[in-house]
């Protein structure tokens, strides 16, 4: 049993080499999807509050600690890449079936990583949420960021948002004020 | 308050170029504070049940979410550095002040964090236990990492490691194995 959990945590260490499209603040270089991790699930524990409906921090901070290990095996799918995305589910379950299935477990993660792909229930919403905030917030202190190389339109980023104005309005509405400020000054 | 919550998040971007003195497996390059933070949270989960005595895994990775927080201004202390050890108390105390005071809030983070760095309950033994865990499966996975290009001698590893005898035999049995490997082979 101790063996089949260590080979998981040994697994997981190549999110550190799965880069993202958004860069760290200061555009030095792109973040990785282990450091996007570590920055979402601390922001569940601290935004929790301004969700609308109850939700359990610690399952939402937990879910996204795993929500991206499907990508050792998948790649990182840029969110505005709609032709990644056609085939990103099937990718994504094969991976999920084989990396979450190194832990020979009940299917506790495996079903962590469903309910946040399904996006059914409060807790999926809010880390859904909270994974489209991060990379705005990015962006947005890196002067557009990745919304200004790849020309993405304001709309595109609003419907991006959206799982979050379902969850917490307050949160929506510090993600669109940045949006707002962004392509109203864009250059 | 949402305004200070914001700046606390933005803060923490910080630890993706915290560097320390361990490398991500491959050896590639060195690992840095965010990057571990996800590993050894993600590792609380994971390895929860086998503590010795009952933890609470939630609050074990919000504990190791934040705990290098404070290197943001105070700069990693490599574990073997005795000379860096003297003032590391004080320049950590001071860092975490400036960045836990970022929250305004009633000072739940900070106390978390002494709690971690004071090591006296089960919870902050069990997270210290996989802080130094962690980089120990790098080293070993990495050929000696740092243990070889710093000379470090195995008694000093397994000293390094004893908070986690104190919360989970099994762990400690599983640390001690990868280290005797590792010397009793040492080139």
């Amino acid at each position: 049993m101790l063996d089949n959990k260590l080979k998981f945590i040994i697994e997981v260490d190549k999110l550190k080499t799965v880069n993202r499209m958004t860069s760290i603040i200061g555009n030095s270089r792109k973040e990785n999807d282990a450091e996007h991790s570590f920055h979402v699930a601390l922001m569940a524990h601290v935004l929790a509050s301004y969700a609308d409906r109850p939700i359990d921090p610690n399952r939402v901070s937990k879910m996204l600690l795993i929500h991206d290990v499907v990508e050792i095996d998948a790649g990182d799918t840029f969110a505005y890449d709609e032709e990644g995305y056609k085939d990103k589910e099937e990718r994504e379950e094969k991976a999920a079936k084989r990396l979450f299935g190194l832990l020979n477990d009940d299917g506790e993660y495996y079903r962590l990583w469903r309910e946040f792909e399904d996006m059914e229930t409060d807790d999926s919403l809010f880390a859904n949420g909270l994974d489209r905030l991060q990379p705005m917030l990015l962006n947005y202190f890196n002067g557009g960021g990745t919304w200004k190389s790849h020309n993405i339109t304001k709309e595109k980023v609003y419907k991006r948002l959206e799982p979050l104005q379902k969850i917490s309005i307050t949160l929506w509405n510090l993600g669109t004020k940045y949006i707002d400020d962004y392509f109203e000054h864009e250059k």
